[in-house]
Parts: structure tokens; C-alpha cells; sequence
């Protein structure tokens, strides 16, 4: 069985933000068993699985993409719509644009620690818009 | 239900292709909702969803791989396969090689900026194989 | 159709291992035609597929991700866990926790070249665990 849903996640600002609680308020209850599809559906955006824990966590993400993919990185060309616009784009090819998760037993089947992440990769991203797929 | 089929896709030269429609005219008529996985047979050239207007930015794409894992990496052992062998492995495992997409409504449910790239990373990589299949 | 299951993976020392043979043997006879999901319940370890048959490939990957993503990565805050705690949850979200394969048949439809490797990114990160899905 399909289930298909579409939502807005609020606003963030550039970064990596925990969201697990916020797709699962807007995805209802998950069948017995089967997987979770979720997709962003922008380019300079991404979602990953990683610590739910520590926000340190989050701020050393931003901190290693920032300086390995830098707004000043030479050689660019697609320039015009700001200097944050490409290393967004090459960091949501880079984390991805969609995370499939399990769930069993009517819950998400994530380890004790993982937790989903919003990645923001523009300064002023606005919402953003996620495309949910349930299979079961 | 699960549809699955197989082909080819012309041979590209190195770098970042914009593919969506030469893989949408492989796959057939899509039912009304569930996922598209494609999966790319190989070890050197992958999958992503990134923007699709502008050239330069599948351009930017190829100068910042080329930049970051260079040919001439120190120490790579995997060397008798060219040197652009390793360095192709490496950039397939950071992008993928598989791509899931909902569909909706029998179309593709991506942004209005989002397309299907072929990452090759091979100087002369061949034709590349997709196997292409359809959950709904 | 959707079958699950869940087991360890024996403990593997840093680096990337292939474990095809290990996962198969783990989730039993596959159904005619559909996708196995593969989820890496941890956030310091990832699953991805790349080349199968020389073990420097599998060196050159860890050669690689050490390089770049160093244990001495200035600026990291999350540092109580150990100087290889970040730099691993770093590499799990490039390389990814899942892995999404097709079979055909009854067999994963693989290119011949393609293994499915276990990314362990800590010095004892202990036994693994994977949640895998059949859908067909």
C-alpha cells in the first residue's frame, strides 16, 4: 500500500536542524510495517540521519560543509543568484535529497540515537517543502 | 505493486548530465502514485538530483570534484585502472548510486528546479546501465 | 509485499569492509522482483556499494576520508566521545546509513563490480546493526 502526503517545514536558518518530531507530526500514523520515503524537493536543501543528541553536533556540521565547500571556492561560475547559491547546491548533492527510513511495528525503526535532519544550505532558504511516501 | 525494467543510457563524456527526460522516455507511463528507484550498475559514475536550468552549474559540479579528489591524490594504491579510476570510486560513493523519487498523479513529484543528473566520473566510462524500478 | 528483519554485523575495525555475502546470508531467499532496503541503525558507521574486487579500493576509500576528514578537524565542539567521534558522524551522512538495492529474479541486481560495503568509521565501534526491508 501507497500513502502519499506533502508539507512545509517551517523556515530555518542556514545550518542543521533536528527535525524527527516535526515530519512525524505532519507524516499521521504509520502502518505495521514497511518504509518511509522522504524527499526535499529543492536543490539547495538536503536531509540526513545523524546524532539527536548534542546540538555541538549539528553546529560542527555547519562548521566542516562551510569550510570545505566556502562561498569563495575558486572557479565558479553560477554566481548570480548569491555566493551561497552553488555550495548549496553541491552540499545537498553531497548529504542528499531524500532519506529512506523503516519503521516497524507502527514506529520509526531508527537507532536509539539517530534522528533526521533538516539540512539548510542558503542563507534566506524560506520553507521548504517535503514529499512523504509511505509503503506498507 | 513493482514494475521493473533495464537500459542503457548513452555515453557521456566526464562530468555532470542533466538526464530526466532520456530516463522518463525509458521508463514508460508511471502509475498514479508511489517511488521511482533507479539504480546505477556501476562503481564509478553515479546518480543525483540537482538543479536544471543553468549549465554552469553542472560546470561548478565537475571543477569542485575534480578539485577535491584530484587524479593525483597522495596515496592511492588502486592505480592500475588509470588515474582517474579511484578518484571515480570515491565520487560515486559521495553521491550515490541510486536516486529514489515519488511520483504523483502518474508524474515525477520533484521541485519545479529539481532534475536527474548522470555523474560520470570516468574519462571514458562507456555506455552506463539503469535499472529502473516502480513501487506503487 | 513487505518482509523485515534485523541482525548484527560481526564488529569490523575502522575502515570499509565488504559484506555482500554477510548481508545475503543474513536476509534469506529474496522474492522474485522488487528492492531490499538496508538501514545502519548507528550514526557513526554507513553503508554504501562500490567496487568488490580489490581490497585497495577499500584502502584508498579509508586513505581518502582520513585525509579529509581528519580526527584534528579544527573547530569541532563534539569532542567528549573521542577525537574520532565527529569526523565519523561527518562520514556517515556523506557516505550515508541506507542503501537501497533492486533484485530481479530473486537475486540482488547488482553490476558485476558492485559489493555492498560496511563503513565503519570509529576505532571499536562494536557490533553493527542493520534493519532490512523486502518490498515486493
Amino acid at each position: 500500500m501507497v500513502e502519499q502526503t506533502e508539507f512545509y517545514l517551517p523556515e530555518f536558518k542556514q545550518g542543521f536542524h533536528l527535525v524527527t518530531s516535526l515530519i512525524l507530526s505532519n507524516i499521521g500514523k504509520l502502518p505495521e510495517k514497511g518504509i518511509l520515503h522522504l524527499f526535499i524537493k529543492h536543490t539547495s536543501a538536503g536531509l540526513t540521519i545523524n546524532e539527536n543528541a548534542d546540538p555541538a553536533v549539528r553546529d560542527d556540521f555547519r562548521t566542516f560543509f562551510d569550510r570545505r565547500i566556502p562561498e569563495d571556492f575558486p572557479g565558479f561560475k553560477h554566481t548570480l543568484e548569491g555566493k551561497d547559491d552553488m555550495p548549496a547546491h553541491i552540499k545537498a548533492s553531497l548529504i542528499g535529497q531524500s532519506v529512506t527510513i523503516p519503521f516497524t511495528n507502527g514506529q520509526l525503526n531508527m537507532g536509539i540515537w539517530q534522528g533526521i535532519y533538516l539540512c539548510e544550505f542558503r542563507h534566506s532558504g524560506g520553507r521548504r517543502k517535503i514529499a512523504a511516501t509511505v509503503i506498507s
